[in-house]
């Protein structure tokens, strides 16, 4: 790991690491708040922040203004990147496929899957990278995210529920399967068949996997501009078919962006300290 | 004015104004968040941010993580754009000149001069445009400022201590008339005619106005990279000689950027709470 930058902020630390990733097929990076905490060594819960399209490892730390609690709360954040990068990396006709648009899945196609592994990056690779180098409580570990990275945190935390003990969104992309981002990203990652599509599909991987969790908790904007890409009807109701109870809170006014995140950010890490008994 | 921009937060909106600025000579920007307050017609307190080199009016509103407090405390925020922008507009050599580098000062020379007049553009035209079409609560309105902006809020605050009530700065520069920026920016602004300098260089001003406000808070990282430029001592020294309370806190481990100002944003909200008795 090479420290790129550091900072200190809150009397924590916010950083941004670069690596060698052997999932990716090349350099990966990630920024981590580190808590006072954490600078003194305690086992401190953890919360992995899924970003959204054409975000990058900085964008968290600069727009979602989660520091502050999180200092007093003494959560590690750490925020990957969103998708393998590079001139030797392929790219996609547009800002919602290929790089920033790694979609939190595991490519099998070419020209994609020879780097396009980002499921795999975040559960296994950077998760081990992290819980060796850092003082993370490795029984109070959560996720969560935002549109694109909400889909990767509510379905990478039903495939994995026994690495994330807790999950929460804001403006997911529920059904990935019946949405054109979801359609035009999975197409191409993981070819025709949408049986394979279903596997990565929050509203049908809840059908498939029942109550998991005590709580999910999920934030969308009225005026969300990306409101018809994003379902959230569907996941509600595959939830209550199941018993998975979930917090789904419509809020008038708000719409996709980090404003919107900013002004509940503080309620999403308020619910995570609730779910793993911080 | 256009409304260029408008994000709902904290219950509040964030947007961003471009108006003709008959000053600047060209069009100009300015961010504003306006509280629940503002919003439903309350009179409310104001505080103008200056920002620093290479930022423009978005910066403060992304970076500086002040909008969940002032909805509390139902300020509204202002923040200029930091020089006239466009084609029309001369340049500098570098980042520390031109166009991201108006100093909040009149220039006086060619080719600055048809453009550069930063300082009656935030005290005159937009001080008034934002009286007459927010609610600005008229005897409650403060500034403060970063960097640049730091010497802009302090030296706009003792120039015209009857529009600014209260001021604060993050890492400002404190003598520009004594440090290569300030050296710069002033010989080309200018001239070379160093007793008009003085004029717009806060440490030579506290001595010549003496102490005009009740108190005024200045934050400083000791780690900061570009303290050489920034002099907080030969500002405390001309405090002191004038009988100006000014606090002055030097914080281990802090840099000069964002991370650091939003560590200390709620502070400095709550300061000008209190000097602007709200």
């Amino acid at each position: 790991m090479e420290l790129i930058q550091h900072n200190r902020c809150f009397d924590g630390e916010q950083r941004i690491y670069a690596f060698n990733s052997k999932v990716l097929n090349g350099e990966a990076r990630f920024g981590i708040f580190l808590p006072p905490q954490a600078l003194l060594g305690q086992a401190c819960p953890t919360l992995f922040y899924l970003a959204g399209l054409t975000c990058t490892e900085d964008t968290f730390a600069i727009k979602a203004h989660a520091q502050r609690l999180a200092a007093q709360l003494g959560f590690i954040l750490i925020s990957p990147d969103t998708s393998p990068r590079g001139e030797h990396v392929a790219q996609g006709d547009s800002w919602d496929l290929g790089q920033g648009a790694g979609f939190y899945i595991n490519a099998t196609q070419a020209p994609w899957a020879e780097h396009y592994q980002m499921e795999r990056f975040i559960v296994d690779e950077l998760y081990e990278l992290v819980s060796h180098n850092f003082p993370i409580h490795g029984h109070k570990i959560g996720i969560f995210g935002h549109s694109m990275g909400g889909h990767g945190a509510l379905t990478l935390a039903l495939k994995y529920p026994e690495k994330f003990k807790s999950v929460s969104a804001f403006a997911p992309i529920c059904a990935p399967s019946q949405c054109p981002w979801g359609e035009k990203a999975f197409s191409h990652y993981l070819g025709a068949d949408q049986a394979e599509w279903k596997k990565h599909d929050a509203s049908a991987l809840v059908l498939a996997k029942g109550a998991l969790f005590k709580e999910i908790l999920i934030d969308q904007g009225q005026q969300d501009q990306f409101y018809a890409q994003l379902n959230p009807a569907l996941f509600q109701q595959a939830c209550t078919q199941v018993g998975q109870h979930l917090t789904l809170r419509e809020h008038a006014g708000y719409d996709h962006g980090y404003y919107f995140i900013q002004s509940f950010i503080d309620e999403h890490l308020q619910f995570h300290a609730v779910q793993l008994d911080t």
